[in-house]
Order: C-alpha cells, then sequence, then structure tokens
C-alpha cells in the first residue's frame, strides 16, 4: 500500500511519518520490554513518543543493553515506517540512548507554553525589581534566586491546565499582567506591591510538590507535596526567607495568607478562606486564568460552532462551545 | 446640658446636629404616627433621616394633613434639639411636604456612588458606541434607549453591594474597564465584543426586579422580580430585542447565555452554567467586582491594622482584615 | 450448525432473526464504513437496527452509493443470517435507500409510547378547550397549534424516562390526569385552570432543546437547548404569545412563573424554586411521573420478587425492588 | 375612651373582647405569677388564651389556690376589660380551676381541622376496611384498633404544618384520597392495596413520639420519640403487628419500607431511600400534603395579589405569592 | 520450557504451582462451561480459586455431571500445570464434588480474620458475661445465644473492611478492647456496661442483612437488608429481645437508640444522630476500628515509604502512606 | 425585705451573695462607666465578676481614677449587697486596682480544669521524656520548652469546648491517655511514637491564635491566628525545631502532616486530610475527646433522666440526653 521512500527523515514529528519512510533522531522511550520469536531470537518490543504523539516499534535481534528499565529516557533511534495487522509502526535497525552532543531540544519530545520562556522570566523579574515596597521586592527576589531554574521550567499542572513545560511561569505570567491593571482599578482597596507579589509566589510551593521526568514533565507528586501539598509548602517557606529579610511581620503574615488561601473555598483545599482584599482577588485571578487556559486547549480540539466533544471537569463538569461568529476586528 | 444657640442651620447632615441646635430643611420622612398627650392633645411622633443618620422627633399640637402614610416620602421642617430621657430628638414647630420649589438633592438623603454618575454612564455608552461588533453593538445601545435613565440611576442591590444610588452604573462601568484589559490578555478565547456587551447587559434585568422608592432607593422586589428574577427578566428582554434587531441567531443566543449564566453556580441561582469563554470570564468579573465593594466599605469602618468587627456574608461569611502597612507609592 | 430455510421473512424483528433465515425489509443503518478484502474487493461492513435490537452485516463486492454518510437512514435490505467466528450477521446481498413507497412504520424500527398517540393528543386538547379561564385556555390553546405536530411526537428525554417516540405527549397526558384530581383535592389553594395549563406548557420548551433523528428519536441537544435550557426556553415563548394574546400580565407572569421553577430545586436546575401553590404541586406531579414512568421501564428487566440489577441513577440511585406480593384485584 | 358595656358576654373569642366589656367563661390559663401592691396587697398577674389569641389579665386581692403551677389548664374566669398604659387587659373578679361539668369544648380554645373529625375517621376506617388484600388489611385494622383514639386527635406536627387538633388524621384523610386516584392513574407500577396501608401507617409513629398537653395539643417529644423517631417506632411496631397477624415475610417487609422510607432523602432523616414504586410516591404525596398544607395557613394572612411577609421554611425557604387572579368556576 | 516433576503437591496453594507441577486437593469451584473441541469431543473450561489466587483450567473428554451450575461449590480436583500461549492453566485428569470426608478447611480456599476465632468468642462472651448492668449483661447474652454461629462466623462487610470470615467478630472484639480503656478515661460521662453492650449489639443487624455463600462469604445482600438496613433490623430485634427480658424502658430505648445512631451522620445512613455520650463514642469507635482495618489491609500492598497505588474510598478517598521510618521498640 | 447581717464576707462567690450581706474581695472588672446623678454629684456604674457569676454595682461620690479604660482588670472592692427595682446589686464603698499583695488566685475568678495542672503536666512531660523514638523526642521537648508556661495554662478554646484555664493541657493529656491504649491495640499499623509525638504537638499553634486576658481566659484570636490558623502555625514551628533539631526528613514531615492534617475534613479546616494511620487515628481522638468533654459540661445543667434545654452545636447541633439509669458499680 506504501511505496518506499529512500531519503531519511531526522527528527520528524511521529505524527507525520508514513508507513514506507525512513527516519532517525532522538525520541522519548515510552516503554521497552524484550520478547523471543517463534524461532528463539531475541527482540525488543518498544514505544517512542515526541509531542506529536506515540509510535510502537520493534528491534529485532537486540538483546541489550538499552530494556525497560530505561523507559522514559531519550534515545537514538534509526529505522523505517511499515504498517502490519492494519497498525503502523517503525521497524528499527538502531537504538542508543540519547548522549550530550545529540543537543535534544525538549520542547520537541513534551508539549511547551506558546509563549517564549525567555521573555515571560524576564517580565516577571523586570516586574518584581520595580515593586514599589521594599518589603515585598525582597523576599519576591530572594525567592526567585532560590527557584528560577524550576520556577521557569516545570509545568503548572498534572493534566488539568497549564500542563506543559513552562506551564507554571506562564500562568504566573499571565495573572500578573491581569493583577497589574486590575490593582489599578481597585487601588482603593488593593495594595499593588502585596498583590503582584502574591500572585508571584501564590504557586511556588509547586517546585516541591511535584516531581519531574527527565524531560521536565510531572511524573508524580512527591511524598512532601502529597502529605503538605503546595499551599502549605509555599506559605512556609515564604515565611523562612521574609524573616531572613528581616521584614515587617505584618508584611510577612500578609505574603503567607495570600498564599494560603488561594484556593479560595475549603472544598478546594484552600488552608483559610481569604481575608483581605489582595488575598480574594488573587483567588479570583487564579480561577479566570486556569479558566481561560482551559479554553485555549478546549478550542484545539473543537471546530468553531459547535461543542467540545467532552465535558471538562474544570469547567463546571460541562462541554464548552466555541462560537463560530466571530466580531469584526476592533477599529481602534 | 447643651447650650442655647440661636443661629439655625439649613440642610444640615442629622448626625452633626447637637442638642440646642435650631435647624430646617428637606429630610425624608421614614415613619410618623399620631398620638395623644395626657391632656387629650393630638401630637405627632416621627423619625426624620438624611444620608448620616436618623433623628427622632415630636410636631406638638399638630393633627394633620401629614400622617402615617406620608413614611418614605420627603418634608420640610424646621425645629429644635433637645434630650429627653437620655435620648437625642427633634421638637419640631413647622412640617409640611416638600415642593418643587424646595429643589432636593437626593445624594444628600440617601447614599450614592462615589463616582459622578454622568461621567460614567458617558464612558459606558463610549464603549458601546465603539464596539467592533456591529450587531452587538446595536442591541445595547437599543437597551440602553429603552432603560438609560433607571439603569443610571437605581443601585446595584438592596443591601450587599452597590446599594446606593448610581450603582448599578457604578458596578457595570467598573466591570467594563476590567473586562476591557482582560479581553485583549486572553484575546485567543475571548471575543471582546461579545465579553462588553455581556458585562453592559448583564444585571440590566434589575430595572424591572427592584421597586424604588421616591429617592431612589430599593423599597422591594417586584412580583416579577421575585417569580422570574433579573437573570431571567434581562435575558428575555434581551432576546427579544435582537430580533428586532435582526441580527444573527447565534449572537442573540450567546447574548443570552451570557446573561443566563452569570451568577456561575446553581446554588448562586444561575440559570445555565457558563459555556463559552466570555460567560466563564463574565461570572468572574462581577464577582471581583462586587466583592472588591464590599471590601470598599467594609474600609469605611475599619480602621487599618484591624479586624472588621461583624462577620461579613458576601465575603465568604468572616471578619475581614484591613492591613496596616502601606506599600510606598509607585515610582514608575 | 444452522441449517438452511428457504423462506424469506419480511420486516421481522432482527431479534427473532436466527443464522439460517434469510430476510428482507426496512430497518435503520446505524452505522456502515467500506473495507477490502485481502483481494482487493470492497465490501461495506455495516450495522442495522429496529426496536427490538441490532445486527452487524457484510455487503460484498459493494461500492457505493450507500455509505458512512447514511447513518442514522432507514435503507431496505434483503439478506440471510450466518455466524461467523461465534458472531450472528447478516450477508446482505440487496441494499438501498428507502423510498416513500416502503410505507414504513417508525415505531417498528425505535421505541413508542405504550399508549395510543392520538388518544392521548386529543385528551390533552380536550381538556384544554375545556378550562374554565379564557386567558390561560387562549395561550395553550396558541402554543399547541404552533407545536402540535412536535410536541405530540418527541420523546421526553434522552435517556432517564419517556425516551421514546410520543414520550413528551405521555409524560403531559398523564400529569395531567393527577392534576386534575389533586386540584379538586386541594381546591382550596390550587386555581385548576392555572396547574393545567403549567402541567401543558412546562416541557413545551423540550420541542426547541433536542435535535431528533429522521425517525424521531433525540440525537442531541441544539445549541440553544444547552445555552438557554428548556425552562427558559419555554417560558420565553410563553411570554410572547401571552402578550400577543393580550391576558393580564399577572397571569402572563404565573405562567412563565410556573414553567421557570419546575424543577423545584436549583441543583435539578430550575431557574427559580417555586412560589406559589401551582407551582410547587406542577414540580411534585413531575417527579411523581417521571419516577413511575422510570419503575414501570425497570420492570420491563426485573422480575417479580428481585432487585433490579443495576443501580437507577434518577431512583435515589439505587437498585429497586418488584414485589412478588400481587393483592387481590379489587372488589368494587 | 371605652364605654361601659353591662352585658356579660359568655365564652367570646378573646380577639373580639374591646375595653368596657364584662365576659366570663373557660379558657386556657398560659401564665400566673404572683406579685404584691405597692400597699403590700398580693394579687395574680396572669395571660388567658383561646384558639383566637391571648389577653393579659390580673386577679386583685387574690392569694390562691389558684398559681404558677396551673399554667396550661383551663381555668373559668369572669371580669371586665380595660386599657392600662396603651395595654388592653383583663381586670378579673372570678378564677377557678375548670370543673367537669363546665363543658368546654377544646376547639374553642386550641386550633382544630378545618374538618369533621368524625367523617375524616369514617371514611379512613371505611377505605381501610374495603382494602382489596386482606393482609394489608388486617394489620391496618389492627393498629386502628390498637390507636383510634390518639390517631384521630393529636396534631400532625409541632409547628411545621397540620399543628392543630385531628391534624394527623387529616393529613392521613387527605393523603388517602389522592393515593386513591393515583394508584389507578399507575396501577401498572402501584399495588393500590399497598400504597393506601402504606399511608395510613406512614405517620402512624407519631401516637408514640409526641407529648400532649390536657388540650390535645404537643406539647414536647418523648424520650422514644428523640432517640429513636416516628419512622422507627413506626415501622418497629407494624413489625409487631404484622408478625402477630401472620402475613406473609414480604408483605411486612414491605409495609415496614414504606414507613421506614418516608422522608425520602437522607438530609430529612429517612431511615432508608424509597426502594419499590409505592414508596416513591409515598414519600411524594406526604411531601404534597405536607405543602399544601403549608400554603393553605400561609393564604389565612397572605392577601391576594401579595407576598406572604415571613419565609416559610417549609416552603423552600421563601416568602410565597397568592395569586390576585382567580379563574372562572368551572362549567362542567 | 518447565521441567516435568514427577510428585504430587496434595491442597497447594494455587499461587505457588509452577508449570509441570502435578496437584491434588480442594478448591473452590469459580466458574465452569461445557465446549467443545474441533474434532467434536467434549471438555470443560474452568476456574479453581482458593485464597491465594486463582488458576483457569481444562478437563478434556468430560461431559459431566459437574457444569455451570455447580459454580461457587468446592470441587475435588487432580491434574497437571502447564503453558499454554503464555498462559499458565491446569490440565485435569479427574474432577468431582467435594464430599464431607474431604474434610475442607474453609479458611484455605477464602480470606480469613488473622485472629483465633474462638478466642475472640471466648473474648467477647467473658466480657459480656462480666458486665456490671445485668439488664444489659441479659439482653447481650440473649442475642448471643440466638446468633452465636453466624456471630462469630460472618465477614463484617463486602468490600469495605473486615470482608473474611470471622470479620464482624474480629471488628466486635477490638472494639470492645477500645471501649474498656475509653469507657474508663471518660467515665464521668460513659456507662461503661451500656458502652460495652452497644459495641456487641451495633453491628448484629448484618446476620440478617447478608447472604453468604457455602463458605462463608457474603453473596450479596438479602431482601430484609436493602430495604431496612442492619441498623433498623438490628435495633428492632434488640428491643423484641429486652422486652422479652422484662428490662426497663430507658435501658431499652438506650440500647435500640446506640444501634440505631452507630452511622453518625445523615449521609452515612444513621437512623438518628447520636444524643447520648455512648452513642457518640461508639460511632466513633466504629469508624476508628474500620479505618485501622483498612490500613491493615492496605498495608499487605504498599511497601514501607511509598504511598498505595490506589486511592481508598473509605480512607478519605485518596491514597495513604506507609511511613519508612521505624521507630525504636519501646523500652518499657 | 432582707435583714441587716453584720459580718464582712471575704472572696464570697457572687452568686451566694445576698441582699443585706456585707462583703470584700478581688472580682473581675467586667465593665464600668461614669454617671451623674439627677443632684449633679459623680458616681460609677459597673459590674464585678467572678466565675460563679455577675453582679451589677454602684459606687456613689466617686469620678475615679478607676473607670471604663478598666474593664478587664482584677478589682479589689467593699460593698453591701441590696434590691433595688426587683434587681440584686451592689452598693460600693470601696474600690482600688489589685495589687501584687493581694494574691488573687486565678481559678477563684475564671472557670480551671477539673484537673490538678502540675500533675497533667508533669503526665505529659514523663510521657514524651519516654518516646522510645528519640528523634520525635527531641521534637517535642525543644517544642515543650519553647511553650510550657503558655502550653499549660491557655483554655483549649473559646467556647467550644475545654474554655477553661488549663484546657489546652488537659485536652492533651487526655488524648495522650487514649492514645497510649489505643497504639498498643493498632499496634500493626501504628507507631506510638509518633501518634503521642502528634498528640503533643497537635494544637500547639493555638499558643500563638489566641490572644488571652490578663486572667488567662481567650479575649479573641491574633491576627495571624485569624490569616493562617492554628493548624499552619502549629506545623510551620515544629518544622523548624524539627530542621534545627537534624531528625530525618520524613519524620519531620510526619510530624507536620499530622498537625496540618488534623482537623480531618476539608469544611473542618483541615489543611490536607489524613493519608497516614497516625494521622487518621488522631483526627479521630481529637473528636472524641472534644465530644466527651462537650457531654461533661452539658451534665452540669442537665439532670438525669432529661434531655439538654438546648442543642449543642458541636453534638450534631442537637438537644443531648442524659440517661436516668445507673448501671450498677463493676464487680472487678
Amino acid at each position: 500500500m506504501a511505496q518506499e521512500n529512500k531519503a531519511v527523515r531526522e527528527c520528524a514529528a511521529l505524527r507525520t511519518l508514513v508507513p514506507g519512510e525512513r527516519f532517525c533522531g532522538c525520541y522519548l522511550l515510552k516503554s521497552a520490554s524484550g520478547a523471543t520469536t517463534g524461532a528463539g531470537k531475541p527482540y525488543l518490543n518498544l514505544r517512542l513518543a515526541d509531542r506529536s504523539g506515540e509510535l510502537p516499534g520493534k528491534l529485532w535481534d537486540y538483546a541489550g543493553p538499552v530494556g525497560p528499565a530505561d523507559a522514559g529516557r531519550i534515545v537514538w533511534v534509526s529505522g523505517r515506517v511499515e504498517t502490519y495487522q492494519n497498525v503502523t509502526q517503525a521497524s528499527l535497525d538502531a537504538l542508543r540512548l540519547a548522549e550530550e552532543t545529540d543537543e535534544v531540544d525538549p520542547s520537541r519530545l513534551v508539549p511547551a507554553a506558546p509563549y517564549d520562556a525567555g521573555q515571560m522570566l524576564d517580565y516577571v523579574e523586570r516586574t518584581l525589581g520595580k515593586l514599589a515596597d521594599a518589603d515585598y521586592r525582597a523576599v519576591c527576589l530572594a525567592m526567585l534566586d532560590r527557584h528560577r531554574a524550576a520556577f521557569s521550567a516545570i509545568p503548572g499542572g498534572k493534566t488539568m491546565h497549564h500542563s506543559f513545560l513552562h506551564g507554571l511561569l506562564m500562568h504566573t505570567a499571565k495573572m500578573m499582567q491581569a493583577a497589574d491593571t486590575l490593582s489599578r482599578l481597585y487601588s482603593d482597596v488593593i495594595d499593588r506591591s502585596l498583590l503582584i507579589a502574591g500572585v508571584f509566589l501564590h504557586d511556588i510551593g509547586k517546585v516541591a510538590e511535584y516531581r519531574t521526568t527527565e524531560l521536565g514533565m510531572i511524573s508524580e507528586y512527591s511524598a512532601e507535596g502529597q502529605l503538605l501539598g503546595h499551599l502549605f509548602l509555599g506559605a512556609e517557606e515564604v515565611g523562612e526567607v521574609a524573616r531572613e529579610a528581616g521584614i515587617p511581620e505584618e508584611k510577612r503574615m500578609l505574603l503567607q495568607h495570600l498564599i494560603a488561601s488561594h484556593h479560595g473555598r475549603p472544598e478546594f483545599g484552600t488552608i483559610v478562606t481569604p481575608r483581605c482584599a489582595e488575598a480574594e482577588l488573587l483567588a479570583n485571578l487564579d480561577m479566570i486564568d486556569s479558566r481561560m487556559e482551559m479554553y485555549r486547549k478546549a478550542f484545539e480540539e473543537t471546530p468553531a460552532g459547535t461543542f467540545s466533544r467532552q465535558k471538562i471537569y474544570g469547567l463546571n463538569n460541562g462541554t464548552i462551545y466555541r462560537p463560530a461568529a466571530q466580531s469584526e476586528s476592533e477599529a481602534e
């Protein structure tokens, strides 16, 4: 059915490979298990993955060293795509663990935020650096120093929303922009420095709550994450840093309160309910950004003028509608 | 205890009057009831009110025409403040219903929004007039034409928040500003014209839901308001106007959905839960603006560095904290 | 295993066909997909259905015109039943879309109410025609004129109860009978005309809420149905018709209230809770009729003296018991 | 102010007495307390009550024997109505405990059902006597024999609904009428004998749950009523009676189930949720009759065309509306 | 692959059998179905089970008498373990229903409590026999006499906890030990005799609520169990026994209350909420013992230092953590 | 009415003073306000209080220095009890703030635990000192060193339970005794050292959560207490102390988890739900001890054989029953 194709595609997205094509490059090894042919020859069953999808494969006459224990690691492979019993699969001729010189771009293998991580981090850092209140500024910058790498790399969650590289950073940066304008709109009750500090710190405990794979995706929750939760972990560490920085007790307490209350309601796992205006606004901005992101993700699979095929738990557990009508572009 | 004061204060705030002072001017007659002295002479027991508070009073040797049926109306009085059995009260010497020539300023007698109503209405009208989408614009302007006077005059609620003159207008205008910036931040999922139209229309049904006093405050809910609610009333009328305007069915349906879903959750009385991004964002902006306003109101009676004395039902049913710490002003 | 049978059964219930039998007639085409044999010949995989069940089948050497796009339509087929790998299937020799001259009886293909639709509609129409109150009567008859065909044809729901042809009509007619007697029993608080009008109108919005297949079953909810719901849609249209008919405002409002409140409790999606006696009674009659119908349906698969095999969501999410004991017939 | 009136009104409703009138007769003594005048003379402060309301009073120069311990008992008094400090009160000249020869009609002193108790009991008894099923009939008649007096006398509840003499009987009789017609409408799932037996027995445990005053009103719950509840008490006793009567085990179990499940939902205190059709229908009829009665009671204080002044807990905790519109009488 | 093994293992745990081994003994026949080979010969497909697991098997050239109807019964088999298409299975050469002389030990075939049933029963009986209060003691001993065999044999539940032989006895005995010490700690409010009687009686209704298999495991709930529940059934029978024993009414009522309230909260199916100290403590001890047992069971599959792989519904519906840290043994 | 009594009672319980008696001693000054007689003479209105109750009083011809600002402090007074307009009050002749030499026993003025504080503290300290696990022991002893005074002095709560001096200590000591025995009963899943450490630490955050009066009663919550709560404050500090002590990370995390989860369910304000056996048991022991103490307190005002007059919020929001039946004393 598929004709032979002599060219070798390098680092091609798996979903774009068609039977007959040859390919090579680095991919994520999702799983691997040794087996034996009827004729007694060892071979390897495996699954390759990149951001575009997954592909099952076989490597004949192979007894190692790569095996089941390498699941989750990156491998370099070369082979050919074929169809067997209606299933598209790869027939490999070479396989080895990736090496430093392979220079793998993680965002080719796992999903990443749709914005440039460097620019987002820059925005966050600049905003914090210009906070009017020296105390809140000091705590934020100290926390950023402690966690810059992880903060700008990890996803924002496991499945619900922002579950891609730099997801936490994107979530934080977007909320910071919203906080910036709303703090001016409600300046009679909102202390802008406190609100923006709260936005930056609210999910910082996720750095300790998650365990990530080699490629930066969340593999599971840490024991600490499960037994204490990111609200507690974040508020606890911020308390420590605030005390080290010697800021006034009330400010330290307010920062901790914003973190501890940002899930809003007991049934959402908040430690306390919001008791100051900045905490209340922060909890609402968190909800807005999470839900807008869930819509963005749902739109990827929902044509205009239709409802999503699945109910979305975080969006009132219903299907969502993507309007067909497009307003004309703004004439401003 | 109080010495005699010969000057007559005109239209003074009731809370500022002290025993011994003479006063005159227009006030709200909260209640009135006829009585008879031990000597068989008729007199009137009454309560005056203005925005600053209330004052009980008596008018001796008076048998009408003003009486209990005039409660809630505006009267012109003149009299003197005295103390009787530890209670400060007014001893009146004249009383009549207010007349047109008295030129009463309602905002002296009942609370009003802390912003200029004209400017807010102007902002709303200009924003609607520039909506990129001609269909949504047409419906909004038609609804504004129908209800301009009431929309810009009535309170936003009976007790919870924005319960003062122009409250609905202030609530709408503030949300519109927030919607303006957030629609740009989330432009990949939000149709700005639809969102802003939804903000303008979301509470328009309150015009039919409330009954107001002569002075524009809410006295009670209308029968229609109680039996159908402002979500239904607003969505129903907008459907009618949209059909008259001949806009596409999907747009009509979306406008109705935004109104019908803006209370967000069934336990908050929503007709349906939000099913499109604009509806979701609208429900959240409504919550933010209501709660920020509740904070603003609570701050009036909560000194910095303390908790409010009462639990506030709409704010997680807890006391709220007003921080003492003030961040330095922004250096931008 | 199965012996040959020369007779051809016409329009036989699919569940009654056994291997070896020949058959022909009109059936519902549930699905169809083209395929190719090992030898490169095209054929069609399909599923036939009628009210009794489904039957997979194959039509060899066939490349159209009937194909996947015809799923949900009625086809005329002829063929033979056989067993292949333990599965009973049809081997067809002819297939075409049904034509008018085939005179298909929908109730052979999809489930229908266990009562005669004509008689039920007649009862409803007569009852409405005799309503003592001319205003309520006028609105009901106008609504019946608008929707007679759909009202008497569509199911009452998608899965929970009355999910068969004429289901809405049966649900309405049964409730009307109950309302008739209970309105007399509680005549000191119930206005019979209002209650019966409410019964007729309460689910009329379902006409707009559902999308139906060629055979009249519900395929999905309309966009309007999902974004606004049948309570809103019904109450909105009744408001429009009532205004056209010029009935008093209070009566229009009461009719709308009965529709808007008939789901009783916020967690059941009611727009408002019942606030008048007729609304309260209507909500309860709706619950009774739905649940009695769920019992009737459950009894079809539950032998006397046993519990249903499955929990039934709408019946307190439990299994139900069908008593073995039968009281002697009444001697009256 | 009030002129003297020489006639003595006997057994007049307290609410109809006006200052200046003389009266005598038997009344309920709500409370009594001895006191002493400034001149050292003993007198009695007391409150009289009948079904129409209450009246404070004084009996001068009285030191007993009637006193505080007689609160709740019936007394014969004679006296005169006067006004003192704007309060209407009775000045008595005679007071003694009521005697048998006074032949007090309890329904003059405490509220009673608006139907004739004898006729209601007769209807219930006749209906039970004609039950088609001999087993259910036997149990019902045995229970009626055990509790005829209390069953037909006690109120149906303490405050919520049917809180008047014969209230339980009225509640039962009304439900029985509704059950009679609905059991025919749903005869494919409902065993009429079982349903009607369940109606009769469902609240029979209230006989043991309440403690009543001399006049038959509920004074408090019995210890057994509080620790086990009338659902348990009723189902337990019916089990005992059914076993004595030797009816089949399944029927005994079904009767107990109907009683044990008639509160419908766990949050309403049901022992189990309804699991058979008769139990489901019974729970709904109980709700209908309770709520219709709450409406009937609310109408006594709600003019047509207005809302009740108070929220009514049992009616969705809202105010209720009594329509002004009256449909023309039925022309049948 | 597996070499031949001539020895025959008797009554070996199924999980320990390896391909090549011969075995014989009594096992549970989980299921059986007749089939025919391609060559037309009848054979039996079956599944054997014991406490260690299950094993599929085949008995060639067999047409009965053992067949599908014997599923759930105990059979004696002999055969050989082999591997076919990667599945380990038994190839039997003999099969018959177990006979009395086979002297099967049920605990070899189904799970049993990890404590000696005789000792536990002895402890319970001794404790009851020494109860200080003669009335409570009499009722408990009478109930024990009625149900000794079933009480000490049946599981404590179907799946949640104590779902093994003697589970109810173990649950009761453990709670009795806890009740013993806590009744002394809280002796100012707790009557020890009442509490311990309540512990013994609280789940006694399970004897009537469950139906058990030949081997004593729970197969399903009885009709009575589903329609009335073990709280009702237990409290009803205890009431009967208490009345027969002639103990004071208050004590009878308290025993019934402890049983009727031991599920604590309406959403957990309690008949009434605890209203005396012993009932409150009993409900808490029941919860403690259930949950500690769920932990004990979860530990069997959770290595130290890890979380359970599954969420556990009864343990806050979360995964549980088994600490790695082991405190040194107590030096007392 | 009351005769003169020449003796002066010293430090008498206020509730025992009768009109005519003279008294002197130290009391709590609940409130004080200056006033002026008709004749223009200054005097002081005040309320005295001790553990037995309150007594209003007057001090004539007094203009200070004691005044309103001294409310909540202890004063020495001397005076005489009299009756004025049916109210018993004190007529003082002397008043001054208490001095050190007055040697006031706080437990005379405010309620205290019914056990000896020294013995309870001794028991707690000894138990912690003997903990088998050196790590948990170290953290507990360090925490005890930090907070010994406050821990053994403050109440356990503001109103619900243990709201008296040494209440927290009593609550902790009782739970420790229960934990001691239950940890042995469930030794297969419970690490006794961890459980007992958790019991000691679970409410330690209350030391920071409350603000206390001069006499040690809780006057209000601290800002930190309201914004973060005692679960957070305790877990945070224990984390700090555990890190200082250098115990293994897992043990530190487990201690924090036990504190953070001890309220059990989200609606009770827990930070996380219990995820290990010790946390689960701790949450249950906390509930048991709180509720047994609520019963102990309720018994003080509930005669045997009756129900409490009030519903008790923390005891299922119902009235509670105190049995009349007393089991004979145990014969062991």
